[in-house]
């Protein structure tokens, strides 16, 4: 399913970024704590460089300034050469190198992580806008320490068996119900409300209108709705993104070849 | 405790006010929706007019595009003259006419419903920023309803009996701990989240550190808190607001002496 690529030796370069989004709080104040705190992102083998990805947006709360950041990282802005009179988002003069994209089904990516060489993009939430969850934050903490004891784990030599996997994977998005002039109609039903990754069966409700009826699930197949009512997607005409469930293999990553002593 | 002028004459003009902050979705929708249609606000003796408060901040989702609409009710901004200068949330020239204040203790209140002759505030949450959830929509309505239908009564001449109910009041405020630079230094507990009005105990966590340690209350007699964690008050300095529980007495409210008949 995914050919994610192998990497052939040591990670050394490890960038963990937060605040791309910058009222999405957690990441915000994680990476500003490992700014001053940088030691809890050091393992034996490398050090990961915090980074507070969009400074300007997490001053004013707000997802981004000018352009969603998160969806800058095309080939075509990252080989444009940036003017001052880009929109905020666009100036990113440390960046603009050599990308390497993280591709899904030859569509381009967009995001952040995929000018890294092994790029990884964790998602937490829902979590409401311009508050800082301590249970999201513990939880996002603790998530990246896993990551960075896995890239030590690596480095060190170790060698991991393949195994198998659920994952979903996006096949369409709904918007929300409008009226003729493109205003809400109706939100996400109560009863699909806080239920991402939960399995939605033909017939069951999934909007309630300002009217008072329920609109119904017309789909033939049971599908697992994600990013339900996502504050950042009511601009994007998502009210929440239908994924489907599936199996795939992570096929085992052999043990690093130690690099030849210099000595040798 | 509380000195409301009770009306001697039927409400004739009632006004439902929604999206003040244009980041609380369900004032902000439910505003829109009565737009559309009003006779969910008529009742027998009056109809109630629904505006949207802030439609600029509203557009873009925020609290405000330039300052705090509910924090501008006040004598020296209501008297003054607006300038096209002005910043956005100053410019209200279909409200300067008199002011009514409902006076807390002695100080001049800033907020919108200060500026009705019988102001009713109605606070629903915690709700997420830019998100509509069906279920606080749906609370916010059914309150709305319920304030109408009790002009309703009051209205067609139907006295009501003094009673005895609970309320809170504000007794302090608790910033979140912060670095010397200002910072965020941590967070609200996990133990406090989601617990307003609920009684907070001396020696009870309220904040936990980016460091890992725990802060506790330090107070010596049991309050209530309330606006935990609020996306809005993080740049008030406000983690928390602290209140104490009492009861009151509602008077009486005698049936309204009808007016005499014009013809009499």
């Amino acid at each position: 399913m995914c050919s994610l690529p192998v990497p052939r030796e040591p990670l050394r370069r490890v960038a963990v970024t937060g605040g791309t989004h910058g009222n999405e709080m957690s990441g915000v104040y994680l990476a500003r704590h490992w700014l001053h705190a940088p030691a809890e992102l050091q393992r034996a083998s490398f050090s990961a460089v915090p980074v507070l990805a969009n400074p300007a947006a997490t001053s004013s709360c707000r997802r981004y300034v000018d352009h969603d950041l998160n969806r800058t990282f095309t080939s075509s802005f990252l080989n444009s050469r940036p003017t001052p009179d880009d929109p905020y988002e666009l100036q990113y003069p440390e960046l603009s190198c050599q990308v390497f994209l993280y591709q899904r089904s030859g569509e381009e990516s967009y995001n952040l992580d995929s000018v890294a060489k092994n790029g990884l993009g964790l998602e937490l939430g829902p979590q409401p806008q311009g508050v800082l969850r301590a249970d999201i934050f513990s939880r996002m903490r603790t998530l990246v320490a896993t990551v960075l004891d896995f890239i030590e784990l690596f480095n060190q030599g170790t060698a991991f068996p393949a195994f198998e996997m659920e994952a979903y994977r996006p096949v369409g998005v709904v918007d929300f119900p409008r009226t003729e002039a493109g205003n809400l109609a109706g939100t996400v039903h109560p009863q699909l409300q806080d239920r991402d990754f939960q399995p939605l069966q033909p017939g069951a409700p999934i909007f309630q209108m300002f009217s008072g009826e329920d609109l119904l699930y017309e789909g033939e197949s049971t599908v697992y709705p994600v990013f339900i009512n996502e504050a950042a997607y009511y601009e994007k005409g998502v009210a929440f993104v239908q994924t489907e469930k599936f199996t795939f293999t992570v096929p085992a990553m052999p043990a690093l070849t130690p690099a030849p002593s210099p000595a040798s």
